[in-house]
């Protein structure tokens, strides 16, 4: 076990340790962008840190050949006597003369350029040089802080970082975007320097409790974080740096450690790609399940993943409870969102309910409720059976109104909880898509072939 | 209003008030019954008394017109000194003499004559004469003192009671059986002598509560009895006189009474009769309910009503809590009995059931119940899909043992909780009737008409 413990990690590291032709292209394109940075800077007489941060500066990145071309994130540091327009004015211009190769602006709390310099992405990010974390001005004045905190205290353990780095990976959690809610870089770094080599890290973590409360200096750990995890921030206590990990990617990362601790396989980092579902392989799924699969699918142009997903999560809560409510069981559903294109799948453990449905009213003993009951249902079209009396209580029998899940949204959509974003979205318009509809693309495809094949990462 | 609620009642009275000829007709059987006893009893030199007992006696009874025949109940009181065994033998014997017209043996506490003579049956009722109620050795000693008591206290409100007794009836829970689980002839009588006419005591009761206590001696109204009310026997006040009462027959005389003074007509004592479904109303019926219905049919011979229908009712019950349990959901049902032949009706809100159910398993955090949850799911054939994470617990997809009720039911039977007598029948053999298939008979068409029509008597 030990042996295989050790040859899967040699292995993946094999894979995943940038090599040194990668780390040289990525040296000089560094260097590149700083001297760019810097006679930007002069050119407008300007005085102004330029810093590489993150993974690329620190040694953690994972090879391009697993990852794609790493992004190298540059900060150029301003005085705080600088006005917050000018901050931002310089970043974008800096930016445009970075972006030799092109340049997108992205949008996080301010607008920001994506320059595009060697074959590589380059965020350029403005920010405020400041003493100490207590000064922050804005999210990215604390980042230099980390990159130094990782500097002192990572030692050797670079690949101890990228095993776990791609493990998490592999289990689908790696990264503390929205729409996955899962482990950025930084806390992998911490979680490795407070716990040690890889398998360390999972030994540890194996036995934690939903409410963990992790620190790395003497600072107390106090979780009035409300978070399933928390990993106090060294450089800043006020900070949890795991405040994304939500409750599931917390849940997967224990199920996971365990499962690798008990057999060690590559498969848990490189985990077998599913193939899209063709329209044969779907009709046997639901031959078997005897479910009925509805997608409703809209358009969100422009929202970027961070916007996108809460509120899609919250359309596709709202729908569930509302569905639920008028008698609708779901047996789970889904969320896919590709460049603008939206669908909230729910899977219906019955295509199409009764025409009826049971209404309980007041107790008879209620005697002005009981009027006022039967006065409202005696004779009323809408009454299949009753006003009849159950355990003491007034009873009808109604026709329901919905009977299917497209009449349902089609007619109420407007009234089931989301984003003024979705609802203006679906007012515009929306499709019901049922079974095989949803297969319209190889995105969709490969998305319903995850949905159905939803098993944890097993390593058996 | 108050003109139309005298002319209800003297409409209905001339109905259900026994005519002349129907007096003179049962006194006239009544001395030969008394003089057939008195003259069985000198025979075998015993001395005991003869009375008659019961509705007809106390002038409250329905002309036949409306209810048939009126038993007519002879009580042949023996001393207290008589061995059980003898007083039983006596009864029997003195019975069959009666019978000239023939006999059945009928089984209460004790097996008894019921004996036919001059049209009328006879039930020939062998008792104790006691002193108190305090002295009593058998139920039917208690029913002299009723007698006695009615005939001290009714005044001339013989025909309160009749109305009472038919306005019961017209609601359907006249009786105090269990099939019922009504109003009995005693209990009407009761409530006339505390509460005057027919009509106040419809305004008297229209607005009690669950839980009312009626005395009325000076006994005090405990309610020890958990019952939706509670009369104290006046003759015995350890006895609640409305013990059988149900809640829903408790509501629905609350309920009948409220309708019938808001707006008094005589079809609340003479319901239309439904006519019997025929296939093609059954058709719309199923059409507009989008329903299905299935009975579960066997046969439970010699079984008298009070026994069985709180079987079946347990069995019924017992069937309804296992299907909600394997995810069957039931808008309803009822139980058919009739002379032996048993049917249990579901009426099913889905039809067949998906195949594959959602099982909730340990949370992740909870390391040890994990690992047994994990290792009892994964590759197990019976997984469709999972296990997977759910807001932080396992969950695993499973495949459905039972898609429909005729599948459950055949497999699971023995493992509902039923009774004996009827787990013991259906070992014998069953079937499982569904929709059109239990329209089968004369009494089933009408037993599905009354099931689908369930509306309270209303009088609009």
């Amino acid at each position: 076990m030990k042996n295989e413990l050790t040859r899967v990690q040699i292995d993946v590291l094999e894979r995943i340790r940038p090599s040194r032709g990668e780390r040289e292209r990525l040296h000089a394109v560094t260097q590149q962008v700083i001297a760019a940075a810097q006679s930007a800077l002069a050119s407008r007489n300007l005085r102004a840190t330029v810093e590489v941060i993150g993974s690329a500066a620190r040694d953690t990145w994972i090879s391009a050949d697993q990852d794609g071309n790493q992004d190298i994130d540059i900060f150029i540091g301003f005085d705080t006597s600088t006005s917050r327009e000018d901050l931002e004015r310089y970043g974008l211009e800096i930016g445009k003369e970075i972006g030799i190769e092109g340049y997108t602006i992205g949008f996080a709390e301010h607008p920001y350029v994506k320059a595009r310099c060697g074959g590589f992405a380059i965020d350029v990010v403005p920010h405020y040089r400041i003493k100490n974390t207590h000064q922050i001005l804005s999210a990215v004045d604390r980042t230099p802080f980390h990159q130094q905190f990782v500097a002192e205290h990572l030692d050797a353990r670079h690949d101890e970082v990228r095993l776990l780095k791609q493990f998490l990976k592999g289990a689908g959690i790696y990264g503390a975007e929205l729409r996955t809610k899962g482990f950025s870089g930084y806390l992998c770094e911490l979680l490795v320097i407070k716990f040690g080599p890889f398998v360390n890290v999972l030994e540890s973590i194996q036995d934690w409790k939903v409410g963990t409360c992790i620190s790395l200096t003497s600072a107390h750990a106090r979780n009035s974080f409300a978070s399933p995890l928390v990993v106090i921030d060294p450089v800043d206590t006020n900070r949890n740096v795991a405040a994304a990990v939500s409750l599931d990617s917390f849940s997967i990362f224990l199920d996971s450690a365990r499962s690798f601790l008990e057999s060690p396989c590559i498969e848990c980092f490189f985990p077998q790609p599913i193939p899209p579902l063709d329209v044969s392989a779907f009709r046997a799924i639901v031959k078997k399940r005897k479910t009925t699969v509805f997608g409703v699918k809209f358009d969100l142009p422009d929202l970027v993943d961070d916007i996108a997903y809460p509120q899609l999560e919250r359309a596709h809560k709202g729908m569930l409870i509302a569905l639920q409510r008028h008698g609708f069981s779901t047996l789970r559903g889904d969320i896919y969102y590709d460049q603008g294109e939206a669908v909230l799948l729910f899977e219906m453990l019955v295509s199409q309910l009764p025409a009826v449905k049971r209404h309980e009213g007041p107790p008879v003993d209620s005697k002005q409720h009981a009027n006022k009951f039967k006065k409202k249902y005696v004779n009323n079209p809408v009454v299949l059976s009753g006003p009849y009396i159950g355990d003491g209580r007034y009873v009808v029998e109604l026709r329901r109104k919905y009977l299917t899940l497209p009449e349902y949204v089609e007619a109420e959509f407007k009234n089931v909880r989301s984003s003024k974003a979705i609802l203006s979205a679906m007012e515009k318009e929306f499709q019901i898509l049922k079974d095989e509809e949803l297969l319209y693309s190889d995105s969709m495809r490969l998305f319903l072939a995850r949905y159905f094949d939803k098993t944890l990462s097993n390593c058996d």
